[in-house]
């Protein structure tokens, strides 16, 4: 990307839960943007939305939308950013997109900028994709110990928010809180389902005063989309197309901010000093880490921030090569929205003549 | 313990969370026992159950209450145990005891009726334990795999419910659903810790809204009481004394059923139609597992019954001798209330002439 004066940036999804984020962290951080071209889809073109303190009319997504646009940062649909991404990019723009279209694409760059800043430079397709929330979890404090300890195996459980699964999932929460608080349900098979009825939403299960094993499709074998592409993800972000990596996915009834628990074992022996240190200082990350003063992170305190927190640092007892960890993350910043911008920003301050 | 005639059986806290669900569960079983004496603090003497149908006065504590008694059912806290469960049993009664006081005791078996009934027969101090509620949640299903193929490594993260806690989890979960219920709450830092104050009741933080990596006291180097239980639990019942066991627990918004996240890795290749076919079959196990029909185990469905219940069955992608596993269990009944019942029932089957 030539830069002469501040790039346009484009938001594709503008209207949507993560685009709202994405408007509010737009924001918060250093304007180093010109026009900021909000779009969606043509029922949502014409209303308004602040960013930047200035209300700025939706345009409907169409080829026209991105001329001129330096960067677009799309968070829509897989199947309208397959179609749209290239379209996007077709017209000179770098597109930083936060589906699942391209992320496994080994013409497209699956970047952190923690972790993997360097990838976003080469970009045959114009395509830079980040990684699902579930991943974002975790992946930058496992980067900060990989690059000191070496990576082995990770296996990992989470306590995926409802917001994961957009507004229909926040919207589920609350209408099923609603009818089960002040109740003495929750003690007999069968009556949180009862009382919910077909309120389950995106959820196969109620999710209030539950929590449910799944995210995502079905694969081959008995695992979950949301399962496999955590694999797949880290793999690719770490540069460790081999490690063995375990998931589970469980949704709990958390607004937003996802939680993990991780057993991560390394190339060597890992100190629960060294690792903490390494985890104080990485760029992203907060250490959240003492038990005796009822100190560890939660959603309800993580939801809002940034960073990556991390608590629970434990050397196995039996493995002296490993830790386990938990992490919380708020799976519409960092998870999503924060992420894409962070790619856009270093987009952004490549040196002229690029591209 | 020489029978002759039905055995009298003593219910110690009879009016705990637990005891109330003895009691239930007593009803709802073959009805072997003679008398069923209700014994609880002095406070509690004089309050009226019933048990089998019948109004039944509860006794206070004393060393008198347990003349006659064949087998004492224990069920209060560690150190009240510590005391009494000897008492008891120098008065003639083989003690079952829910408490953390015995189980590590070499003299004292640690007992699953499923998995190792035959430890029950060698008890020098007249004691037999029962796990904690967290390993009751896995250990069925885990000694049904571990008999076929030999079990190797466990790593296992809880989503443990708030009953887990006792009476004062129930109400403290309560009471902050009736806060958080019908707000917007939950997308701000802090906004649910505001909003529940200082209710947090037996958990360091809200439990609403939130999912809180903590269960039990610190012990050293960051580990918790009840991961440390876990671990120590596992090995004793499955007789592996060096079996490595990473575990993370945390607290989830439920309010009773345990579930668990469980990578299990053995000492040869698993099959998964094998490892299906083994729970399936299993005592105590029921398998659901059927995601393409939306069939896996939630609290919610678990909630009052006895098995443990095991879904998500599959093997480790990069792993071809570990499975993962997706485990949940009514922590107040096979948890604690069901096991001890279970035991007292092998006691009283043993052949006259023992003890």
């Amino acid at each position: 990307m030539a830069l002469t004066g501040k790039p346009t940036l484009a938001v594709v999804g503008a209207t949507g839960a993560v685009g709202t984020v994405m408007l509010q962290i737009l924001s918060q951080r250093a304007d180093i943007w010109g026009e900021i071209r909000l779009i969606a889809s043509p029922r949502s073109a014409g209303r308004k939305l602040a960013v930047r303190g200035t209300e700025t009319e939706v345009t409907a997504l169409s080829e026209d939308a991105f001329d001129g646009v330096g960067v677009a940062l799309f968070d829509v649909p897989d199947e309208v950013a397959a179609v749209w991404a290239p379209v996007a990019a077709a017209r000179g723009a770098v597109v930083v997109d936060n589906s699942g279209a391209f992320r496994m694409d080994p013409d497209v760059p699956l970047a952190v900028p923690e972790v993997n800043p360097h990838t976003v430079r080469s970009r045959p397709r114009g395509i830079v994709a980040g990684p699902g929330c579930t991943t974002l979890t975790m992946i930058v404090a496992l980067g900060a110990l990989h690059a000191e300890f070496g990576l082995r195996e990770l296996v990992v459980s989470s306590y995926q928010a409802v917001s994961g699964a957009g507004r229909a999932g926040v919207e589920t929460l609350r209408a099923q809180l609603s009818l089960v608080a002040g109740t003495e349900l929750g003690t007999k098979p069968g009556d949180v389902r009862r009382a919910v009825g077909d309120g389950t939403g995106p959820f196969p299960e109620p999710v209030a005063l539950n929590v449910v094993p799944w995210a995502g499709s079905l694969r081959e074998d008995g695992w979950s989309s949301e399962e496999m592409e955590i694999r797949d993800e880290s793999r690719k972000i770490l540069g460790l197309p081999r490690l063995p990596v375990a998931v589970t996915c469980v949704r709990v009834p958390v607004v937003t901010t996802h939680s993990l628990t991780v057993h991560a074992r390394f190339q060597r022996e890992v100190g629960v000093d060294g690792a903490r240190e390494i985890l104080a200082t990485a760029p992203g990350v907060v250490l959240c880490d003492d038990p005796e003063a009822g100190e560890f992170p939660t959603p309800a305190d993580v939801v809002g921030t940034d960073p990556t927190w991390v608590g629970r640092v434990r050397r196995a007892l039996d493995d002296p090569t490993a830790l386990e960890l938990f992490v919380c993350g708020d799976n519409l910043r960092k998870g999503s929205a924060l992420n894409a911008v962070q790619i856009a920003e270093l987009i952004a301050a490549e040196p002229p003549g690029r591209g």
